[in-house]
């Protein structure tokens, strides 16, 4: 599979910006570093099926985990091929990606619109989103077994996650992503200014090495991600098959719906000595039978 | 216009779920409080245009200030009623909202799709969502004159915001934003799992009130939000032709970049005596002519 290389052709991570620094009453000239935010059309065989704003870097990885997650490519070897589109010096390039089929397959974008459960169109009163989320929750495969993670191993993951944020540390404006193999090995990790595409990015990381989906070995133990966990963040980790999710922050209700769904241990408030376990708990050291 | 008033008819805006709680090795179960997030179906005349995922509250805001941001509607006349489908006891009741056109006024939902830049399909490669931001930069119409603001009306208006977001306090799970008219005085705010819903229910509120769009007099002057500032909030703030905006942390370069096209000052990490101006600094008091 070709690889347009762990950073966009198009720019870096972040630029420079003249800005005036109010301290206290006092003003003052200065540039400020800023991370930088772009849209990246994403195009199976040639046809456009998302435009995502993003942080340049790690484009392959962001079409492969988008589309991974939206179910139209069940794993690396459906692809063929991943490039940015036209020539280097051309107008706009870097920001389109073509994510073409494998020989002898085809990726169906019938497959994404699919998927799409927000562009679902129904006529009756009453048929809502929440039926959608709802046939999801039903539908979703628990992710399967796997050694429980002892705190500890979370909390480690979750330091080394603020050390891995070297353009947030310049700018404050990205949010991080990384997994982490049983034993607290570092798989892959992304930041972006979408924590979904943080995440993205991740799981096509993982999926080009072999190490999401139904790849039974070397997968993924542990999602560590900066900020809150929403929805659209642990159903990325369910069909990534990772068993635990661990967020900086907090947690939204369908969140920890999906989750329990799921089969993950869903972690938050995740930081220094402490964290809160909000579903499947035996999934966790000694967090089964806790002291009441 | 009918409304379905503050609260959404489904839940409220937070839930109790059991919890581990693990402290420096100690396990304890505890019930957390979490911010609600469910999906809302947005429609217009019958048809759905959009589903969400948002913390139930001000539905009706925040249907009006999406269809507003989108172009779909130019101002509260246009409307006639939103409501939520169907009777309080069906099932997904709350979670569908119906915004009808007002009499003689026919709402376009084919305007939502010519404003939605992320579904453009083009088979040329070099023509990308980047070139379609450029032309939205181009044909922003900047945001009129205003009185400027002073840095400390900012800072306090920051201050207050903190103040304005008693589910946080509780779940530490919600986005907040709030508008406030020249002098400080707050128009209106909002909480939800997504900032961008937040700053939709905060348009809303003041398109109902004709406080938003082309109304000359009342009009906000400022826009607070939590978090960070990406392109989407800037693109919500300059259709609300509101000239300053300003974030508890980061902008992003695009962020930086429509404000500046939009003839907004775009305000960064503005918190206790501090704050950065991106953009339009004479729109802030002291900060066209700083020291160097």
């Amino acid at each position: 599979m070709d690889d347009t290389g762990p950073a966009g052709a198009r720019a870096g991570s972040t630029i420079e910006v003249a800005t005036v620094r109010i301290t206290a009453g006092a003003f003052e000239r200065q540039l400020d570093t800023v991370a930088v935010e772009e849209p990246l059309e994403v195009r199976v065989d040639g046809e456009t099926v998302a435009v995502t704003m993003r942080t340049p870097g790690g484009d392959a990885d962001l079409a492969l985990g988008f589309l991974f997650a939206e179910g139209m490519i069940g794993e690396a070897g459906d692809v063929g091929s991943v490039a940015h589109c036209g020539r280097p010096g051309d107008e706009g390039y870097g920001n389109v990606i073509d994510v073409r089929s494998a020989g002898g397959h085809r990726i169906d974008p019938e497959r994404l619109l699919e998927g799409r459960r927000w562009n679902t169109t129904s006529s009756a009163c009453g048929v809502c989103g929440r039926r959608s989320i709802d046939g999801l929750l039903e539908r979703c495969a628990p992710v399967g077994e796997a050694p429980p993670v002892a705190p500890e191993e979370i909390l480690r993951a979750m330091a080394l996650l603020a050390q891995l944020q070297p353009v947030f540390g310049r700018t404050g404006g990205l949010h991080a992503a990384a997994a982490f193999a049983s034993g607290g090995v570092l798989l892959a990790s992304a930041e972006d200014v979408g924590r979904h595409n943080a995440v993205d990015k991740v799981v096509g990381a993982l999926l080009r090495a072999g190490m999401a989906g139904l790849a039974p070995a070397g997968r993924a133990a542990l999602l560590a991600v900066s900020g809150r966990t929403s929805f659209e963040i642990v159903q990325k980790a369910a069909a990534a098959r990772i068993p635990v999710v661990s967020g900086v922050s907090a947690p939204s209700s369908l969140a920890v719906e999906l989750a329990r769904a799921a089969g993950i241990a869903l972690c938050g408030f995740s930081r220094g000595d402490r964290l809160n376990v909000y579903s499947n708990a035996e999934r966790v050291v000694g967090a089964a039978a806790p002291a009441h």
